[in-house]
């Protein structure tokens, strides 16, 4: 099965996207089937499907819909553009959408119509293998941290790694990025255990990440969101590991709400804190991450409601009193200076510009110039 | 109604004590009655009733019924001992909880049999009042702070207030601590708007904070525990006001988990930190409360489920896989060096040993050893 593997899979011989409905998990495993564009956008829109790099790949899947759609009717290019600005607006926080919305209309630019939805299929496919190999050098690279810290450990004891979120596969296509290295010291028989914030309002880290760790039989323990620093300050932390929505080219982090003040507690304890990112993810014309990322804002519902299993329903229940408003901030950014590196498919580097560019020297402001038209 | 005012009073006719229980709050109102030592240290044990505050309260008061019970079967001093030990069990954080039976066993100290529940009931209305005395001058030093505040503030917008947990009316007997400003501020016509913290697992913010503000008609905000940092970050809070359960007599403050990751983000942001706070949740013996204070584990199943409104049912959800664990630290320790001032009922002070003995001189050094036995 893939799904045991991927959280989103194209059907090689129909025009068919899998995905997984992440709303019903951990309770239910949902299989959903995507036939058009306006399916994958409302599976994007209702976050039935969620995190940075899966969503890119989402989105590039589906442009391909919207092509085979057009070629099927015979409509012209404004279909196209038209079905780019409703994918575009379905996440506005997330850089990687719009990369891979670029990238398929260059892929379908100058081609003839019948030859549209054959080229985004083969570029959808080509970004959902990039995303893969990308995760699984993150794993690599970032195995060598908890290597490291295992081999100054006394040899009875886990490395205790506390993530935020889901930056597992889930969120990605296969691996993760924050649980990539985690997987990737599991496998290698080096023991880890993993303290998940349970990530509200969505409860992403209780809801998905627990269950990642668990069918990987990884071992590891849920945690409010406000037990990390308490944590920290009794040494029962060893690494943060988060990801990453968007990365400034200075090495700000926006990731989840609450993330930031994660590295507050792992600074004042001097714990390290990673970012795990594929380059997807950072966004070269940001400096100030803070001042300059705009910060979705979700519906309150999402706060005053919790979803979860009762007896063998799911059910939502409502916490506040029924007239007291909430507001929902999704992300937040952790300033460079808190970050002690980022995590990427090129190698480790401490968060800062200067070593940003020297591993993607191709993003250099000259490089920039140079693809400007 | 006394119930609109208080969270815990005694009928003067019959040995009846009522409680709120806070359990179903905000979605349903219940009054408890408690006519036994063990009902009551039932409702502490369970969080019926919680709050540094009231828990000496209640704990007093269950001391007077076990009195009762003693008188009425003529049970000896062997009762009355296992009874305190009985209610200093309930919640082994609360340093509140073991003064106010020390104080109802030397009340009851020396006196014949048929006197002690007299003795005891006078003891436990004392500390009652007491209680309420101490919230309402924190109230009126915290004002200082919040008209501080408001001048320096366009007259338009309101003071923006960020508080953890509930250290509001139904965690101490009246007013509050952390809220008794806000309160004393909304009569005395100041505009303050409240962002309330959930405070996972147990949600005594959204439940309970959020009920009492919609109540007194004191405008809030309900935000996850993970979102203070980004207001902070972005100039929309001005004040963080905490409660605290047992403070060092360095200026530390343990305070529901999390509290911690506030302080860290009020600094990062230069925002003023405090903690409001009798003097009975001083405990004088502790100078380093990280690696002094107990943190009380809770049951797992706190954080796994969450509990709230379904229709008309108050129903629990199960948010993580069954097969996941959870870890549920109750509190956590924010050093001094975090904490702007404590609001005492003394007035305002900095968080430090020197600053706190000026306070309260009749807890220095010599009159500590004067009173050792």
């Amino acid at each position: 099965m893939q799904q045991e593997l991927q959280s989103i899979w194209a059907d090689p011989r129909r025009p068919r996207i899998y995905i997984i409905d992440q709303r019903f998990l951990p309770h239910r495993l949902v299989i959903e089937t995507i036939t058009s564009v306006e399916a994958m956008a409302r599976a994007i829109r209702e976050m039935r499907l969620r995190g940075a790099p899966l969503i890119g790949v989402a989105a590039a899947y589906g442009y391909y819909l919207a092509c085979l759609h057009a070629e099927r009717r015979g409509l012209d290019r404004k279909y196209l553009d038209e079905a780019a600005r409703l994918l575009a607006s379905t996440r506005p926080t997330a850089v990687n959408l719009a990369r891979a919305l670029k990238r398929q209309q260059q892929a379908v630019a100058g081609t003839v119509a019948a030859e549209r939805s054959a080229r985004a299929y083969a570029c959808a496919r080509n970004l959902e293998a990039e995303e893969i190999d990308c995760c699984r050098r993150i794993g690599q690279h970032g195995l060598t941290l908890i290597e490291g810290i295992h081999r100054q450990r006394p040899p009875t004891g886990p490395v205790n790694i506390l993530t935020h979120c889901n930056a597992g596969w889930l969120a990605c296509v296969r691996h993760g990025t924050a649980t990539a290295p985690i997987y990737a010291a599991h496998e290698r028989g080096i023991k880890v255990h993993v303290w998940v914030d349970e990530t509200r309002p969505r409860n992403q880290g209780a809801r998905l990440t627990a269950w990642e760790l668990a069918r990987a039989g990884v071992p590891h323990t849920v945690i409010t969101d406000n037990s990390g620093g308490h944590l920290m300050q009794h040494g029962r932390v060893d690494l943060v590991l988060v990801g990453s929505d968007r990365t400034t080219r200075t090495g700000d982090v926006a990731n989840k709400i609450g993330t930031y003040l994660k590295a507050l507690a792992a600074r004042d304890n001097g714990i390290p804190f990673y970012a795990a990112l594929p380059a997807s993810t950072i966004d070269w014309e940001l400096s100030d991450g803070v001042r300059e990322i705009p910060i979705e804002e979700r519906s309150a519902e999402e706060v005053r409601r919790v979803r979860g299993l009762a007896g063998r329903r799911i059910r939502e229940v409502l916490v506040p009193p029924r007239e007291s408003p909430a507001a929902n901030h999704a992300f937040d950014v952790t300033p460079a200076r808190l970050v002690t590196g980022l995590i990427t498919e090129r190698g480790i580097c401490p968060a800062d510009e200067q070593s940003l560019r020297r591993l993607f020297p191709e993003n250099s402001p000259a490089a920039d110039n140079q693809s400007t038209p």
